[in-house]
């Protein structure tokens, strides 16, 4: 996190307001939301880890709450006295600086602390938080950034959780549902796919210094030549991948990556993670269960490889993560779109209106920028400095947000990052092709 | 179950009893045991596999359920209605025969049935179980023997579920004690070792057609030739395993078997399971927490490469599993020892007395013996069939039982089997030697 | 190798013969052999290594060769001067005691020593082992019978040089002969199978102490009882294993071990190894090219789990080992078979005769006896210690010696032994039956 | 290979050259050079593979042999018939669109043909080669292209085969030399690192439409944003990594990417490849064999993780590939360097002149760039569309040739690339900055 960058709401100018007010406020409420998407699940729901990238709901409950002790209390607080001396080891997740670890491999082993104590675990920092917060001086800006930090690391995990639960219940036979009562999916007709035509030219990207939260990773702003290109209207739906299906994609090797290839080989994959044929049907399970696919809905949990081979297939391609965030900027509102709060859970069939459709929410885009650092980028110092900075290597951009983000948590530089090979996440496609 | 040789202590002459009234009251007092020990653990406690070969708990409670739900209610009971229809799937541990199952890998993903689901299907059956127990006629004599087996079998489990908490528990950095208030251990003198001398001859060994109950594989009874030997009067102790340690037992390859160095080597071993180094002193984890370790009691949780490597330092070798059960004919009574019921659930350091000490209970004592079939051995016919024969290749025999065996269900002739490489069943090593 | 049991024909009593000329006549003509039969492989040939199991020609030529220079050369002549420093890590194969040595699964990454230079390496130790044995006193008889060792292990390796170069050329699509000269197989008829009884009783087996060489592994010569039984006259033919396979035998769980089981799901195997599926006809990979198959010829290259689910499914069993040496005493005479010498590197059909067929030659025939020491086994002082007793955990006795093995090589008592998943040795199966 | 930017020399308007003479003089010459690198090695050295990123010698002489048979032999020459029927199964690389090929990982497997039989390969191709070249007409242009792009190819292979050759002797106790007789290198004094500024801008890089050929991956030619950087004059050297290693470079994460950590600790690395510690000293494995390290010498045989970690420690960072280009065309001349025919066979120590050292030739400079397609790239049309397109994904770029690349292969477009794991190539470090 560089120092010029990020930016909380609560560190600036207050003209009279209750900053510490507001943050204490702002910091119940996030922390609220992690406790009211786990409250539906049981404590064994809590405690399974069906692979090595997903974690147990408890864990996510405790390392959110190990990240406030770690960065902010341990440090702020003289006198503090951790909950737990082992706490430390079992939830940093990959903080080298901080110590040792428990292997990530083995977060499923942990049958203790149980969902309950990590309940109290929570309960214990957030009163220690709101002391702490209502404590700090005008002045102490850096410190209110680092909470924000911790807000929305914590709004992170709030889609984690849910991706890793869904990935817990589908190795499940009795395939069970997060939620039964989710808003059931009506089927609608498909739209026809427009493109729009964007100006090439000498352009800018990432954040610049401004009040605003941002991640390191998202600056320093920076000049990007685009040459004009043409972008879909709306996301890859799940008709059209079903067309992809049925000519052979998942069969044909010259539509492919030769790394995404030897995977499909490898991993046998005929089709997006959590589809299922039964009975001549492709069934999909969602959150809310299994159910019939609809070929209006996005598509969603498709890998890398599996975005480019289609693009290939249809003849396009997918979009650079600059001419993306060039799109957002020129046609589209961050807080606009089928989000967490939603409670939908699942990607929305695009409305038939005119515009670009879908760009924020619903699914994160798929784009062919390797997650590397932006020119004259430099991660912040000490622990927190490991936040981004040491992933830029071997996965790809995608942008936007889906439909288990919370809606205050993406905007147009917000660049999340996968491995090509990855598809547990609410990932999707939408395309480009040139100009 | 060769039908010789098994025989439930409830199926033959009743002279006035009520045979089934026995049976039922068996059928309930074998199930709370299950139950009691189950108790003290938590949800997430009985969800947990932390390796493939270790059961979550609540997976035993449930599979123990199924044999009864399986080879008795749906084939006796025509109008049985089973607890819930995908159960078959998830409960069947390894019968071919019975259809399509869970990869026994996954058992830790499943988060539902939860534990208090499994207590539901568990009273469902047994009230079921107990209407038909009640409603046997007199000549019903296979049924009853087979409610037999299934009460054998949830003893195994029971002893299984146990085993395998323990090494969940193990897992966790925090080493959590499944039953703090375990009796303490108090460190006792260590007794010299002596040997008796055992006569050759042919002997005979095995289970003849009786009333009592016998697994299959431990029939039919044969002659053995046997040279005399000698047998160590108690097990190997932890002193004396230090002193293999120290003399360098771990690092000197000549004293292993070529597989059992590969696997010191890959598995980079240098000591039993559950030891470990804390300032130069040795600690031991057991059920009752970390604690440090008696020079006299005896070393448990060591694989058959270490036995047979320890047995060849101490210029000795492991018996037979005809010398063992020859031994057992003539030195010791099956009821008497160290078994689940004295709630230690650890080996107790042996006695002073003269005579064959540990014999029974305690730990299981690998013999040299591969498992395989006795002369003339063939499984019963069905699903049951499937229990012992087909895994009569690779592993070697343990005789006796251990601390957490019900006493009740050991005798002379049961045959208990491992592969060499394993070790987190309580097993251990009685010397033998040449006369 | 135990003194008691191991006797060269060379080592005593001469009556006027010239005993270290015999022994370095039988040395020169052991020798002459391993090189004929590499004698028609290129020096690519003789450098592959196609699985961890297999090791390359030149490495067996150099190896044995080895033998001789670490076990006899270097202790009984101080003056002598290595080949070369590093040959005694490239070729020890696996004994502890002479030190470090290069990883088995690394033989195939050795270009040099070239195949030239192991034939120099060769004449090298032959010219100072004649030197050696010529200078032999007659009570040096321990020296000689270690002569024998050497070349009695040269013949082993002279058989392992063939399955391996086999295994070799199965994996080139281009499916090389390694001579394309071997007598042509002539289909004949197949004849009906007939048992033979076998009384019980209390029988001997094993190797007594005698002039005769044997390994250690063959004694003591020890009491076994038998209970009567019966035996197959001859060896299980291809037609009744396509039998067997068209019978679903490879998709029947039942007929098989857990263990096997789970081999045959991983491996994907539905036939013997070397056989392939070619325009609905079956073709068999062997040393003279791709040929059909014979219905009348033995089957060989099946595994014990093969072998074990035949024998189930036949409704029969394989034989103890001592149960095979008992026949082979009664019915058979040693050096009578299809070995080496009759050029055919390939199993041949019974022939119409009574009596016991093909007990010796042909193919090792699978035992269920599980390879481990006979009552009183000691193995041999020093590093030649390491030559069998090692070996004794997971491996199954086969018995007989097979179409690859040098006819003076086999006796009644000989052990041979493999894991139950290994194949690519010439091995085969002979029924047995309770009588 | 798109047709606008691939060229040949040969292609085009000739002024009364004798185009197709001057090809087939050049296609014998850059033949003879393969069978020139071969010649050293004998028919063992040319069949080992030891990693699956290594193919056999005598593999990349029939594979670039295979090329010209199969795209331009056949197609061309309807009467032409292949030299061997499955040769196109054996040495088909990855062309997907060819058909089934070899399996790589069994490219070792192969002892036939032999290293004889692919010199007649060779000789059979070359002669139907020639006849096919002098027989084109001169609006055959794309066939003439198509010959150069084999070429290339063939050069591309040169560099593999030495390569590959240097990692099959590294697995070798012996360590032989490749040759003996390389000129010895001398150790010479470092030369201290200065910096180039170099002016940022709107800036073109890639192939545009030209005479001379280029790859298809190579364009086309795009506009890049450049900020000011700085750039070393010369390459990292063997003493700055000794002082990187000696300040725990290799303990220390912090340094490190997440995947390369998790290399390094997996991997056990503590060096570059092919440095061994002895007697407190670095020896440097070299295809001259193995020597002593001069720290003034470049530092070669590094991955990307390992580059980009030494950047970190020297607050430094990579240069991207549009960087470097700019470098080269401001500061060098493409056949100027230490390439393959220099016959050093390694990097060699910076000069002392002013000026931007070593850009060309003796080592390939990692660069921050991943290897993806530039704005509209196309891959050609067919099979040879496969060349370079399909491995878009994973790869980072390097720029410059090194020291066994023919010096004609190189300019400054060319992207070579690889995983950034992966070291066996010749890979090193040039440094840049900020300006």
């Amino acid at each position: 996190m560089t120092q010029q960058v990020v930016r909380s709401a609560a560190a600036n100018g207050n003209g009279g307001r209750d900053v510490n007010g507001d943050l204490a406020q702002r910091y119940l409420s996030v922390r609220a939301v992690t406790e009211s998407i786990a409250a539906v699940l049981s404590a064994e729901d809590q405690t399974v880890q069906s692979m090595p990238d997903v974690s147990p709901t408890k864990w996510h409950r405790a390392h959110t709450t190990w990240f406030f002790e770690t960065f902010l209390l341990k440090p702020q607080r003289p006198s503090f006295r951790e909950f737990h001396p082992r706490f430390g080891y079992l939830f940093n997740s990959y903080y080298e600086a901080i110590g040792e670890r428990h292997p990530r491999a083995e977060r499923g082993n942990l049958t203790r602390p149980g969902a309950a104590e990590v309940g109290g675990y929570r309960a214990f920092v957030d009163s220690a938080m709101v002391k702490l917060i209502h404590g700090t001086s005008p002045e102490q800006t850096a410190l209110r950034q680092l909470v924000e930090l911790g807000l929305q690391h914590e709004q992170q995990h709030q889609e984690l959780l849910l991706m890793d639960i869904k990935h817990v219940f589908s190795r499940n036979p009795l395939a069970p549902a997060y939620n039964e009562k989710l808003p059931h999916h009506v089927a609608s007709t498909p739209t026809p796919l427009r493109w729009t035509e964007v100006d090439g030219g000498l352009v800018e990207i990432g954040i610049s210094a401004t009040d605003a939260f941002a991640f390191d990773n998202e600056g320093p702003r920076h000049k990007v030549w685009l040459e004009p290109f043409r972008i879909a209207d709306r996301l890859v739906t799940c008709g059209e991948w079903m067309d992809f299906i049925d000519d052979g994609g998942y069969r044909t090797p010259s539509l492919w990556l030769a790394d995404g290839w030897s995977t499909v080989d490898r991993e046998q994959w005929t089709a997006p993670l959590y589809w299922q044929r039964a009975d001549e049907q492709w069934q999909l399970f969602t959150l809310g269960g299994l159910r019939s696919i609809d070929r209006a809905e996005p598509v969603v949990h498709v890998s890398y490889y599996e975005a480019d081979a289609f693009a290939r297939w249809a003849a396009a391609r997918l979009p650079t993560e600059a001419e993306w965030e060039r799109v957002a900027e020129l046609h589209a509102r961050p807080g606009a779109g089928n989000f967490l709060s939603s409670g939908r859970l699942h990607p929305a069939s695009a409305a038939r209106d005119s515009g670009i459709q879908q760009l924020y929410g619903d699914v994160w885009e798929w784009t062919t920028s390797a997650y590397h650092a932006y020119p004259g980028f430099t991660p912040s110092e000490g622990a927190v400095g490991e936040y981004n900075g040491k992933f830029m290597s071997g996965q790809m951009v995608l942008r936007g947000g889906c439909c288990v983000t919370p809606a205050d948590h993406v905007r147009a530089t917000y660049r999340n990052f996968f491995y090509p090979w990855q598809r547990w996440m609410f990932s999707g496609v939408r395309l480009a092709a040139q100009a």
